[in-house]
């Protein structure tokens, strides 16, 4: 047996999130599909660093399996791309030892959101960014990025759905929004992030920039450990599993 | 009345070409869906600078009617963004001179085609750009827009399914091809493009870049007037109707 990594792009759009589930189309879906196919018939099981939700994108999603196979890495990429649909691109792929995980050694995960701010959409990239028109005030937004940062209970960015029994302190080692034209990216890395974490931050953040509250109002937000508290979560389509890290 | 011009940009993936045709879903269907509802039931018939192929997009199609109504071009343009779908945007609106037609007053128009040269697709971007992993000659497929360029019978680029009974003699006044990054953009402006030209010249163009002939080749394959003497038509989605210049 042999365990493989591997780095995966995907367009989200057209899928239900990665994580298998019955009636729907996934990401894990077709990644084992074409895996079962590599190996005749015989299923071949993945784990991810982690699940994305429906419309989620992902640049560096990375997944682990083992085989029986003795491919060299260069077919393994050959072999799967060949097999996957044109909005799932095997972007790398590694031999790794056998005690590596994917999921338990991810060391941290880093997230960004895309914003189109101005007044028109952008059509060819609509899949991607979120357009809000209106005037947002970054250094606004900057400040408030600072009170995330850091290690807090995020009670208050977690979607009420979980079902996460444990504690809900996360340390947030880095949290930006910078504009670049007409884009603004919000950057999050940290050791762990709650359910629809992200989107809610980036929810709350906008409301920041529409001048709804100031930027010190994160600290009591975080403080009131509580999702009522918080803003609206931001669109699945604007957000990107950019990278994760491990030891 | 009232003659309305707009630029539209859209996204052609979803498709089957600009113009109306029966069991088909078109832009110009669209674009006249909502201009039926802003008139109350009224139909508005569009009138655009030239149809574009199943799964062209635009970025500066250019379309005039005629109007009953009294808005202002701020309206229009409200009006209708608001009841078309996400894939076509009205970029400008303007009130024009009753004389005027987007398609008998063209002057040039300007084609853009995209072609992503490298051994990885680009997931995000795959409905606008001709993926090509192949090594490319650029210098070689410069050259050969330089025979482009000028007033020829451009029979060998012309679709064999077009109706056009007139003569095939069309001016190209700029063809050009650049690289960015891994992003080639072949420019092609004229003052008429035949069925399936610019498709049929990068098709060219592209067997040029890999070697299969040199670029002089293309001055044979005009003097050939043989539509069996140029290569295959490139795929539609890196293709862009990118301006039509007027008087």
């Amino acid at each position: 047996m042999e365990r493989i990594s591997c780095i995966i792009h995907y367009d989200g759009t057209n899928y239900s999130g990665f994580q298998i589930q019955p009636n729907s189309v996934t990401i894990q879906e077709k990644i084992e599909k074409a895996l079962l196919k590599i190996h005749k018939g015989a299923s071949i099981r993945i784990i991810a660093s982690g699940r994305t939700d429906a419309g989620v994108h992902a640049m560096g999603q990375v997944i682990h399996f083992d085989s029986p196979l003795t491919l060299k890495e260069k077919e393994w990429k050959r072999a799967m791309q060949t097999l996957l649909p044109s909005d799932i691109l095997v972007h790398h792929v590694q031999k790794v030892d056998a005690t590596f995980h994917s999921q338990h050694h991810s060391k941290s995960k880093e997230y960004r959101y895309f914003v189109l701010n101005r007044q028109d959409p952008d059509i060819f990239n609509r899949q991607y960014v979120h357009h809000v028109p209106h005037t947002l005030n970054i250094d606004a937004m900057e400040q408030a990025c600072a009170y995330i940062k850091g290690t807090h209970d995020f009670t208050s960015f977690c979607s009420m759905k979980t079902t996460l029994k444990g504690d809900k302190v996360r340390t947030v080692t880095e949290a930006t929004c910078t504009k670049n034209g007409d884009t603004i990216e919000f950057v999050f890395k940290g050791n762990g992030f709650l359910y629809n974490m992200v989107r809610i931050l980036v929810g709350t953040l906008l409301n920041i920039g529409k001048g709804k509250y100031p930027p010190i109002y994160i600290k009591q937000i975080l403080e009131a450990k509580d999702r009522n508290k918080s803003g609206a979560t931001a669109p699945a389509h604007g957000l990107f599993l950019w990278e994760v890290t491990y030891e």
